[in-house]
């Protein structure tokens, strides 16, 4: 059997029980380790499990897939994944080719952001699309999460925003040169994810969000070290949200006053919201 | 401290790790038992968690929380919540009563059905706002989901319908009378979803959504029973789900071929969804 299991948000102890029980049988247990982190180290993780872990990095998930299937059809193989499996694209592939080659596949569900991403006071029922905000270069600043932002706000929807992370790349010299030199790993903050938003409104100037827009940066969510500040972006810019992984929601016009009131209590300072909240929404 | 944890979807086993090893250690341990299910019954949860079990009910959540919330600022309580804690907006009220109180509030994530519907093989990316789907009765035909379908589907987006379970409700007469009898409990199917949104179609007419509309039925995620199948609106009609509890998602036009192929390998018909694809995806 081939196993994908979602091993949740902080830490080694975020995996279910059902999922612990499995791994510790499988004979080959592989770690997806690029489209998301937990915030413990793989040797923790193996201890915990009980088995060796191999780290799978994009490269590997993309173009070996046939080597982590192998022989799944008679002994059971783990594939781990941070937060839910059904987060990412990739794991879609991995398991379309599995049944492609008639091995049986489990799917072993846990948290991901996009569930937990409820922590930050409003209800999930009004999200509309996720979008990806991913670090611009000189030369490439992809902006297409305007669109969807834009749609997602004309309904009145919150809009998720997750945030690139940058694990094992090579800088395009290397590349080029096909040297397998990798950078270090990095992880987009709130506070470069606003300066980019902003970035894009100043120049798009269709006035989908401002400054003065409310959201809430949420780091580290599940975690002892979990940090949720509600807030304009302006003041969401300058605060402080310490180490990996953060994520923003953007929010639209479908609050209700207990909403509010969970926003209250995350504030960056309740004076500022309280007034944004009195302008923004005046029948509140 | 007061703790709300997740249990996940299916049994007892989807509990988290950390989430079994809190509950083990609390005094009371109460059991929201009204907006989800668990598909296993709850003395199979208290062996496997080793604590008695208290189970809350929508009025006992609703008018006794100062009771569940009693002395959790010096003993450790835990909250129990099928899925994930930010489902519903009931549990927001407690952790705000909680915070309120002084009373220091953990909670513990796990897999929800709004992260799980991934399985139907379509990006969460691309899902709108989730909509609830209630039973009709002969005078109350509550239908603002159109609305929010419509607002999706403008955009290209997904749509999970959750649909209504009615658990200890009392019948018209009863309450009416003041007599605590309650109804046997009730889970809405796939097909009775179906039929409420096509005939809200029909009285709305507004071509949000047709009989020939592409959707996938889903059924026991996260257990060994699980059921995925995708069709048009017509074939699910008429497909058996099984046991609850069922949930449906409404496809956008926002697809990928990659989710073509899963949704072929759980096609009702795969005749027909070839044919459904072929004409509403010309370019795919």
């Amino acid at each position: 059997m081939f196993y994908v299991i979602g091993l949740g948000l902080a830490d080694e102890r975020d995996i279910t029980v059902k999922g612990l029980e499995t791994v510790r049988r499988c004979e080959r247990v592989y770690l997806e380790a690029y489209t998301s982190i937990l915030m413990v180290e793989t040797e923790r993780l193996e201890k915990f499990y009980e088995r060796s872990v191999i780290t799978a990095d994009r490269e590997m998930v993309e173009t070996s897939s046939d080597e982590i299937l192998k022989d799944a059809d008679k002994v059971d193989v783990a594939f781990l994944v941070v937060g839910d499996p059904f987060g990412a694209t990739t794991h879609t592939d991995l398991v379309l080719r599995a049944r492609e080659l008639g091995i049986p596949v489990e799917v072993i569900h846990n948290a991901s952001i996009m569930n937990a991403a409820g922590c930050c006071g409003v209800q999930l029922y009004n999200f509309g699309q996720t979008v990806s905000i991913v670090f611009f270069h000189d030369n490439w600043r992809p902006d297409s999460f305007y669109e969807r932002i834009r749609e997602n706000r004309s309904i009145g929807l919150h809009t998720l925003c997750l945030l690139d992370i940058k694990v094992k790349e090579q800088s395009w010299e290397n590349m080029a040169r096909g040297r397998k030199i990798y950078e270090p790993p990095r992880y987009m903050t709130v506070n470069q994810c606003v300066d980019q938003l902003l970035e894009v409104e100043e120049k798009r100037g269709e006035k989908v969000y401002t400054e003065e827009t409310l959201a809430v940066g949420i780091a580290r969510v599940g975690s002892a070290t979990q940090l949720v500040r509600a807030g304009t972006l302006a003041q969401l810019r300058e605060v402080d949200f310490g180490a990996p992984l953060h994520s923003l929601v953007l929010l639209g016009s479908r609050l209700h006053y207990l909403e509010f009131d969970m926003l209250r209590q995350n504030a960056v300072d309740l004076e500022k919201l309280n007034e944004v909240i009195a302008r923004d929404f005046p029948e509140k």
